[in-house]
């Protein structure tokens, strides 16, 4: 694991999630970027402390010469955006597969080369989209593929956060200090914090890439060097229109991922506040609700009914399937990945490359098309 | 009353509104375009044979001619939306206050001769946008007027409806066939009928008008001839940022229009579905929830705790009003107008106007701005 | 009417309500025990000075002196609980039908005499419980009747009100001041007002009656005379077993009656605070909602979706039902009933008989059956 | 670890939440009663085939005989109810501490035996019960100390589940073959495995004792030979009332335990379903929300906002709290215990007793007792 040290949010929900999959297990990390921050984080995670580096490229260079079965199978990328770029590239190099956190790059032209790198290398990389965990959001996708929405006409996505509508940046929360830092997130703070997230959803349950895009976003708190806040007017291969909206000011906000779907044969609504229900309304007046604690479709998981399903559980997900997609690809088995891929993480990338091109002030055209080659 | 016939959908809010008000009484109408029609809507309506008939035109020009006690002081029009400007208009010259129903008129050429007419005439024009009849709409307005949110940043509204997703308007539905037919309803279907509830809202919530758009909208259902779906990105004379969508293809949504503001020290939520409840959220981390059912500040009625507040009510709240109005107009006293005015229903008419032209194919520019002289 | 003056609280919505019914005109009233207090109470109801009167007994022998034109036909009782008994049976022996607010008497002894009167002069007795007049409570009736839910159970309801938290009755508040004296309300406060509300709609959705109870009132407030929350045990005649909550204690809550049933097949939730909503679920695991928006059975009427019914809509169809009840009487069609009759009323006094009779200090007998003769 | 195995339901969340603690590891277990189910419980665990065992007193004996370094401190107990008293008493006569799921034992003889045993040997004896883990929970308890609903009046809780609603116990599933057999699940299905939680939530949240109940449960289902639904009423030592309703057969219902705190000054809410919410009501008419995502009292741990709290995190607290325990037991610090005691275990089974005896059908008293000595 590079990343995910004393202060991280995400880090610790890798490793829990690591663990749930009884199969993934946490051998090496660097932590930090100084071998004692690295030592602070490692701490507690039952590591010798000859498996602790201060430096990934130290980690991969001596991981990578270790014996195949204590040699780790793949690198978790939990660091700030800025990493994701060079540490996947240099664990791509060293030979490992990838699993790393969204948005898998800061700009296009890294994604790209990122493309030719896993082309070069035939290695797997995975992006640690949670939301492809929930059972519910699985069986959406399946819902739609069978078409119980019909032809999709409108995409509707929220994802409001208000833990930024303060500039907290600057008052020692270390969480706001690198996702409001350019250097260390990239040219975008919300959209490709929050809204990439949207995006993802929207290609997720549609199975359609996201085309073109009219945006308006903007750094609300005075002082910001980021977005942190806006909506996006979005089109669909099929001609579908889609709005989004992503913010990190929405004062009361807590992070209440919504997507609606309507066809012309029916609608669909998921809720990450409410994430083991999801609502499926008929053209024909009907409405019916399901819960991932009853039996399902057989490859919809069951958490426990009534307990709502976490991320972890979720993220859980993600690792297992990338773990079978790893051990497949050992044994020379066909396995179609289920986990969000290097695609999804280019488009990702795109999208908020669009957004933040629209969004330019000199700009005055209306739509903006995603350029990927 | 001019419109409200057999089968029309909100002439009996109308009527059941000025009965609840203690203080207006229907006496005579045109409620149909023929005599037969007019009669047969009439009928139940204890209206004597000679108050009822089957041209606006008739009524207006014998109602005027009736001696002060028993002339109407207003006519109220509730027939389909290209009916709006010339009934409005006649009345106007025979003498009549008007309460009219939105939107306005269907243009913009309509509405500023309308304007004219009344700056002439000396005469009170009312719109009947029921939402500022909602006690808890009317707190959320004097909460931000206090500043409880603070300098507003941003404004998010839904306006979902579905009853439109498939082509009712051909298979008899009388609701249908005017709403989705131009001659009838003007060049804009869903954003007229139901956008304009968006557009209103967030100025009155806000205080702000809204000053420019860009928009994605189009007529999702094979055959239809105006808009049916369609999303806004607005924006405030303060520079706040907004997002509309409306819909009537939204299978499922049944009309719960929803409304938040995010400011700098707070949030707020009102829905439609839920219309005795505000939540209000503070950059402090604490949320209140206000129930219309408790005391609340005095401007603000009291309907019975746990009954939710029906559209007649709200409707109830902009007779009053509007009788208020003309009572102290005819009695000289001094009365600040609290129903939704000419003035908004020319930037109703302005915001309608300005989306179509930002969303026709051939238009490039991103923004597009309301041009009200 | 009787009752139903200047600070009433359900007068207004049974004026309301019969007025929406389109067939019901409000011709005369004693709205206040008081020649004046009544003439207050009709100002604004249009009424001449000749049909308003301080006494309903003068009320009751000068209106059925007059011509059978302008006669009423039934009279409303809208009076505090204990004036219900001398007025239904004032009217009754006047030749008029009664339609009573719950709860119909006050003690067991009144409601078998009040029976007998009845069956004497073969009138009719309707008891104005709104409940049953929400389409998705007939739709509820409707479905279990029809074996959705198989076997009943279980049910559970409860009727929370917190107004009464403290002591209103010696603040000057009218509702309080009666609906806490036991000289007019009779000897239970909550759970006659409110408890009687949930034993009405366990049989209404069940079909069946409620044969005894095992229960656990009192006043809560200091200086209370009457019990102001309960809990009560109660066996349906099927053998199934339900529990009530009522309580005008429950600080915060605001009215929001909820009745759930369970059968082997399935179970219902119906919320007063969503009445437009019906939510089933079946034991084979998927869950469906309906909304009284959408067309349904026929015999449900449409409000207009998205827009809450409310306590008007509601008594309107107990109204319409009556009435039409009474004109089927007087043209000798046949017609059953559809208001609460009657026999539920009876069964409402025997149920608050049976709870204060079980809850009795002395009392140590677990179950007290409900006596009907 | 006794219990857990193979289609053990809560033991992989012990598991979890024993790991989420960062200082609990599970080193050794007896996953099930032969040798064979006990090692495919204990695969993917990755324990020495040394430290899995077919037995628990075999794990005792070979345990309590190990070096202090690799001796486990505890024993987690998950196996069904019937084995809760056996091994608990083997487990402290072999010197080690004890983490028992509830309900601690299934009668009062053994319960009463055990707390000699406890009293005798000095050793600490905690119950999993996980609600008291809900950083919400503890707020709620916080917030009732502090009084903010003043002197309690009355308690609503639910704890409905639906899964029961067939004869399953017969159709092969495991976890309801031993929930619904007397021989492993004790005498009460339903109210030991379901109400028993409520009962602890009514006493976590007041502060008060039961003190006696009168109840109405039953087995709804065919065959079946425990209660699978039920109604208390409770009373609680302050005089305050309660009703309880706990249910394995309401069809559709997923396990939403709910509870509702009433008093002189104000109310309480809170669910599980919505676990990071409390709702605040005062009587002088505001509502609050808090959410645990954002900064409470210190002593409320911050899940991420907008993620629902899961059951590992919360049984993680247990584990937390009982680990320091036994830390500052070793250390000889003084330290409050925070996890479920051996008196709530102890009044858990005296709650399930008074239900037993005051619903047994030759019974009559309205009114049993706990009796805890």
């Amino acid at each position: 694991m590079v990343g995910g040290g004393k202060e991280s949010f995400i880090g610790p929900f890798h490793r829990m999630a690591a663990h749930m999959t009884g199969r993934v297990e946490l051998v090496c990390g660097a932590f930090g970027n100084t071998r004692h921050r690295s030592f602070e984080g490692g701490e507690d995670l039952f590591l010798g402390r000859d498996r602790v580096y201060g430096a990934y490229r130290d980690m991969l260079r001596k991981e990578a010469s270790l014996p195949a079965d204590s040699r780790p199978d793949f690198v978790a990328i939990t660091a700030p955006n800025n990493l994701h770029y060079p540490v996947a590239m240099a664990a791509l190099d060293a030979g490992f597969h990838v699993l790393c956190e969204k948005p898998l790059t800061t700009n296009m032209d890294e994604v790209l080369n990122l493309q030719r790198k896993v082309e070069d290398k035939k290695l797997l990389v995975g992006l640690a989209h949670s939301y492809t965990g929930y059972p519910m959001v699985r069986e959406a996708q399946k819902l739609i593929r069978e078409g119980r929405v019909g032809t999709i006409r409108r995409v509707v996505i929220e994802c409001p956060q208000g833990w930024l509508a303060t500039r907290l940046e600057t008052a020692g929360n270390r969480q706001a200090s690198w996702r409001a830092d350019p250097r260390r997130c990239g040219p975008s703070g919300c959209m490709a914090d929050v809204g990439s997230h949207g995006a993802y959803l929207a290609e997720l349950f549609t199975g359609q890439a996201i085309t073109e895009v009219s945006a308006d976003i903007r750094g609300c708190v005075a002082g910001r060097q980021v977005d942190d806040d806006g909506a996006v007017l979005f089109r669909l291969a099929n001609g579908a229109q889609g709005v989004l909206w992503a913010s990190q000011v929405a004062v009361g906000e807590t992070g209440g991922t919504r997507i609606r779907i309507f066809g012309d044969k029916g609608g669909l609504l998921w809720e990450l506040e409410n994430p083991n229900t999801l609502t499926i309304h008929s053209v024909t007046g009907s409405s019916e609700v399901r819960h991932s604690g009853f039996p399902l479709s057989p490859q919809t998981a069951t958490p426990p009914a009534g307990r709502t399903e976490s991320l972890c559980h979720a993220l859980a997900y993600v690792y297992t399937q990338f773990a079978e997609s790893i051990l497949a690809e050992a044994e020379k088995r066909d396995h179609p990945p289920a986990y969000p891929s290097l695609a999804d993480g280019i488009r990702g990338v795109a999208f908020v490359d669009a957004v933040l091109r629209n969004s330019r002030q000199e700009n005055t055209e209306k739509w903006t098309k995603l350029t990927i080659a």
